[in-house]
């Protein structure tokens, strides 16, 4: 088989950067390793920034978003006591959108086929070939077969632990990491919201979240030490957590049902540099992960795809390589801005164990400061909606 | 001798509230363990928020203060190549004042004789006697006689090292602190400034700081491990060190002269809680310490003085216990703002040992950020001209 761009990875940014290109007369395939329930059964995070439902509006795929999505004009950060409402509409003028990224996933993937874009599910051993040259080309077995896409582009949107980035040789590249000594134990219920928006709570029992999908499903967090195990947790358990937490800071009290996922995930912070390597370019989570404090991993994904895909469609109307040449630079300014936040996020909202009562104050006198001053308030603001393209 | 209130200390933050208190009828009495020419050969920072100048206005104790201060509009943050301008005055519609601590305290020194303000030097073997009582007075000796103060009120006003602090008892107080893992190589010299406004570098080879006491004298430091031992430094080598740093990025080539002053100074975040044991109340660096980054200190001892002086007059005018009653909280809500900021500035422009490559990243991208939003100019600015007493 032979394309114009293969995309690595059907996940959120491996299928908006095929849409994007499909709407330009681009030719692409989207390889996948897993199966489309299993992509779909990822549970991710759910705040989306105007960029993002920006871009699904140009594609025409934002019936639904519109239609389902809570547009949320504020959300809270709190001690344990009482919430400071950071007014992201009056502050900046924008807003966000809740809607999961599993539903982003859902409608991507539902408008493929209309839109004549190919996406390859199930798709085992994927390799990345001759991306130093110009006729890069992955191959994959599928149902037992070997097949072969030659392709001038690669665009690896394959997630942290996908094939892309570790195609790239080590002695061209630079990372930056840091993991925190912690975890968020979350739990996505049908049950509705305890508050219209969200809360990030930092109490003396450590950082809590509550969130949601939609008015009739919520999503919680609550912070715990690096080892912990979610079999040490009942959902009861849990939910008492929770609602210690929450019911003093919410509009209603904490409602209990069934989880249809509980588990810990950790948190880190990594950013790959190169984002370029020969004819192959990395988008999102394979080339960058920011803490989930702020939701910003699914939005930088898709600044990424904004412009390499920009970037891509240049280059085959015109032989423009600006975009191709720049993407890197314009993609990374915008991704250390987001780690920044998200990592001043975390640093204010948790514990961290080697924290001292010093550092602790440091953290009250910010809630403080952030409480009364609205330019600490809109500099939150104008991060969390999220910084221009 | 019998007195309303005895101050212990005679640096700013004691010559300012005795005179605040003469001025409002309270007797009062400062001592002093050092010689009048000791305390003014303490070089310390010279930056002023409106809240300390608006004291010595108040006081009728700013004509040298207007004259020969330089009102700056804005200052500095810089990497190793380009500065980041914060426009306090347009940001803000504030200003803040060049004006050496040593030149505040020469005109409060100056003026004690006329305004009946009592200032005894080289007061020995300080101590505190009774401060939980009604009735708490002072001893000291002096020319080898033996001295007592009674009195109804006693003002710790003498800085880390004196004895007020450790007059209340360990049992009734809580200790913040923390210690950073460099120190400030400074130089005073009476040279021209390289340029109009502080600048704040944060290099590759660690921090440095561009400020100035007049005209023509300059203050340099830079940030060196906390190994390092003056002796270990010629004129000429940090000269050279300088010039290396702030040439690239000055008005002017720094000018070398001959150093009137030089010395490591260490830098440390501290907060004693409390601030009041009975009868004695703390105020300044005895109870607080900030690293010089921001240059907050002396204008932190301001704040604590205005409020603890409003407090005193209005007990002694009448019977009114309010205003000391909440001493406390007032004093210390700006403190640990005021702390915060120093830390969050100190943070940002400091290279920590400690550190890798992310948390340098972070520095980089939180500068990049800076640059970029007016938002968070302005929260750096608000905090940089004072927050509101």
């Amino acid at each position: 088989m032979k394309t114009q761009v293969v995309i690595v990875g059907a996940g959120p940014s491996g299928l908006l950067l095929g849409h994007l290109l499909r709407a330009a007369g681009v030719d692409c395939v989207v390889v996948e390793r897993q199966a489309p329930d299993y992509v779909l059964g990822r549970i991710r995070a759910g705040v989306l920034e105007t960029v993002t439902t920006d871009l699904m509006t140009r594609l025409g795929l934002d019936a639904r978003l519109k239609a389902e999505g809570l547009v949320e004009e504020g959300f809270n950060l709190a001690t344990a006591d009482h919430l400071i409402r950071i007014d992201i509409k009056a502050l900046t003028g924008k807003h966000v959108t809740v809607y999961g990224q599993t539903e982003v996933t859902r409608d991507l993937m539902d408008a493929a086929a209309e839109r004549g874009l190919r996406v390859i599910y199930e798709a085992k051993d994927l390799a990345l070939h001759d991306i130093d040259g110009d006729a890069p080309f992955v191959t994959y077995t599928r149902d037992g077969a070997q097949h072969r896409i030659d392709t001038q582009f690669i665009a690896g949107c394959d997630g942290f632990h996908g094939p892309s980035r570790k195609a790239i040789p080590a002695g061209a590249v630079r990372e930056f990491e840091r993991e925190y000594p912690f975890g968020w134990l979350g739990i996505l219920a049908d049950v509705p919201p305890c508050h219209p928006e969200l809360i990030y709570a930092n109490t003396d029992k450590g950082f809590a979240l509550a969130s949601m999908r939609s008015l009739t499903r919520s999503r919680y967090y609550v912070q715990v030490p690096l080892t912990d195990r979610v079999e040490n947790w009942s959902e009861e358990r849990l939910w008492d957590e929770l609602a210690e937490r929450f019911d003093p800071l919410s509009d209603h009290k904490v409602t209990r049902g069934p989880a249809l996922e509980m588990s810990i995930a950790p948190l880190r912070s990594y950013v790959f540099e190169t984002m370029r390597h020969g004819r192959l370019f990395l988008a999102g989570d394979s080339a960058h992960i920011v803490p989930p404090t702020g939701a910003k991993g699914l939005n930088l994904a898709a600044s990424d795809v904004a412009y390499l895909s920009d970037a891509l469609i240049a280059w085959f109307a015109r032989g423009d390589e600006t975009g191709l040449t720049g993407y890197q630079a314009r993609a990374l300014a915008r991704i250390w801005k987001a780690e920044r936040f998200s990592w001043y996020l975390t640093k204010l909202m948790h514990r961290f164990p080697e924290d001292g009562a010093f550092e602790h104050r440091m953290q009250t006198a910010e809630l403080d400061y952030v409480a009364t001053s609205r330019a600490m308030q809109t500099a939150i603001a104008e991060n969390y909606v999220g910084l221009p393209l």
